[in-house]
């Protein structure tokens, strides 16, 4: 197998009108970097269905600066994971238009675990700022990751929440990673990069231009089970994620307030709209158990790379749990009695580990391992 | 045609297991008194279908102790309002067990009026409190009814704001309406029978029973054609009404409010379970535009009684309105544009005129009369 290096990779991402279901096409013909499909006859192009843009790129050899690129990944330690990566989250693989490739920012392995969206207004009030923090910490801790927009107000509440939480965080940005939009997040975005990953699907140099933040946003709501929207007012770029949430399956939660709040109105839209009202975290968690959790578990996690390697250690609770857990349907007080849990964090520990497809439930609430 | 007397009233009220529809069919089988229904051979009783309590009932002629309810209906200047009276409200005919007679205390022609619930905690927060006040000051305002359980707290503010406005409000009881439930609002109840009316389904002397609430609660919703829930708790009786509503096809309506206050729990609780999210009481009214209006309203009218008699005369701009309505149907701008009044105010009068079934629109949102 043909392994892209890096100066492939920064061609593919510049190419445009090559998503990732293009690049896997592309592969799949043979074509494995931007050089050879340049020097593919244009019949082929048309074969692979890619749009005029990419085949006007193409013949124009001085289209790719990427000399700038590599200078770029080198200087802020970038990793790129492009289609077909083990660590490429196979969940946004179901989105329209995924990136072809990602740009990455610290640890790039926080992209294939199950990660919950926290987002909403850039100026909430305090009571939502904290509602953002309580509901974010309580995700992380249970080995959620928080992904958000990097933006100010709620973002980034839910950001240092999960960082406050020991756990793990996914910014989505809307320009190239060379640079930090808001500049005030700088702080905060090498906080995340050394605790989970800041992601772009613009090459570095990118600025962070309007057009550009709705991109982001379908990319918050892609790389997401779930979206919850904290506070946000009547026309608010966090109802456009929860649109694209809608749009992709994924689950909507939103946060009611009071009918005098200005920064309720949105949240109250979406759930006129259909999306779950939650009062706590809790409630987020229990619908996501509802829905197909295996599948979107099975989904969203790739077998681990190389495949010899073994299972990212669990933390010592889960641990005790996964020991209790058989391959046989056990009962939720059984497992209780057998770990000396509490009943909140069993329960907990046990959507963790289904999150991560390492249990599951049978239809009478009876839970064993994979 | 058989005019049942008072005395034949109070005995069907009194008469367990009859409800309006078991009273109406009694009429049918030509049976118009309790006296002729002990008369008649239990065979009959059976094909009646009248339950045990009923046969039993009806073999025990002590059974009945009407005078001191004649005294009482006097005292209190009462009027009865069985099944078949043109003014018994026929939206209550679809709910389960409707009461065979409805005592009232006030104008009963109110009780034909198009009616919005307005309910909730009995310790609101003062917001709580405004919030009914300003909701039900519009409703009635615009012509609905606004019906309630003249309990403390919501309830209350729901019927004084109705006064306020000069409306009409019903207050549905769970104890005869020889005395007033709670006390203290005795003088509310005066209020109200002025300009409005109280209802019960209990006799005379029937104490207010925590058995009876629930029974209230039914009516309250079964009279109404919607039911806003404005502030409740977890388990509060509210939800109970809610509950009434949704299984007799009322359309439920709840205020979302801060996830921190205990008593946004109920309301959020029927938002959950599919009752719609409002804002403010426009909210409400666009919603019973959308469901079907004039169904509703032809149900819910009774013809003027006797059908000689003019239609109740209309208000100054609702008669503008409607000399400017054609029964070709006309749009919002030609109305605005040839009454010379706001648009707000177009809109609200036309909603009143649809509940009223005087008018109603077509599918391309023109209004025309009927």
């Amino acid at each position: 197998m043909h392994t892209p290096d890096l100066a492939d990779l920064c061609r593919w991402a510049r190419l445009p009108g090559i998503n990732a279901h293009r690049l896997l096409a592309a592969h799949a013909a043979g074509i494995h970097s931007v050089d050879e499909a340049r020097r593919a006859p244009s019949s082929l192009w048309r074969q692979l269905g890619w749009p005029i843009s990419t085949q006007k790129a193409l013949s124009n050899p001085d289209d790719q600066p990427i000399e700038g690129d590599l200078a770029s990944i080198e200087q802020h330690a970038l990793r790129l994971v492009a289609a077909g990566d083990p660590l490429y989250p196979s969940l946004l693989m179901t989105i329209d238009h995924p990136p072809a490739v990602l740009f990455v920012r610290g640890d790039a392995t926080v992209l294939a675990t199950p990660q919950l969206a926290v987002i909403g207004s850039r100026h909430p009030t305090a009571m939502g700022a904290r509602t953002a923090r309580d509901f974010a910490f309580h995700f992380a801790s249970l080995g959620l990751v928080v992904t958000s927009g990097l933006a100010l107000g709620i973002d980034a509440a839910g950001h240092r929440a999960a960082l406050l939480a020991r756990g793990k965080t996914v910014a989505v940005c809307a320009c190239g990673l060379d640079r930090t939009y808001p500049e005030r997040h700088a702080d905060l975005a090498t906080e995340i990069a050394s605790c989970g990953a800041l992601v772009s699907e613009f090459p570095p140099g990118t600025p962070p231009l309007a057009s550009h933040f709705p991109r982001r946003n379908r990319l918050i709501s892609g790389l997401s089970v779930g979206v919850l929207v904290v506070e946000a007012a009547a026309r608010s770029g966090s109802l456009v994620t929860a649109r694209y949430a809608a749009e992709q399956g994924r689950e909507v939660f939103a946060i009611p307030g009071s009918i005098h709040s200005p920064l309720s109105r949105g949240c109250h839209q979406l759930l006129r709209q259909g999306a779950t009202l939650v009062e706590c975290a809790d409630d987020v968690l229990s619908e996501l158990k509802n829905i197909s959790l295996n599948q979107l578990a099975g989904d969203t996690l790739n077998p681990p790379d190389p495949p010899s390697e073994a299972a990212p250690r669990l933390d010592n609770p889960s641990e005790i749990l996964l020991d209790a857990l058989g391959f046989e349907p056990t009962s939720l007080d059984a497992l209780i009695a057998s770990t000396g849990l509490s009943s909140t964090s069993v329960a907990s520990l046990l959507l963790t580990l289904e999150l991560q497809g390492r249990a599951a439930s049978d239809a009478r609430g009876r839970y064993f391992r994979l």
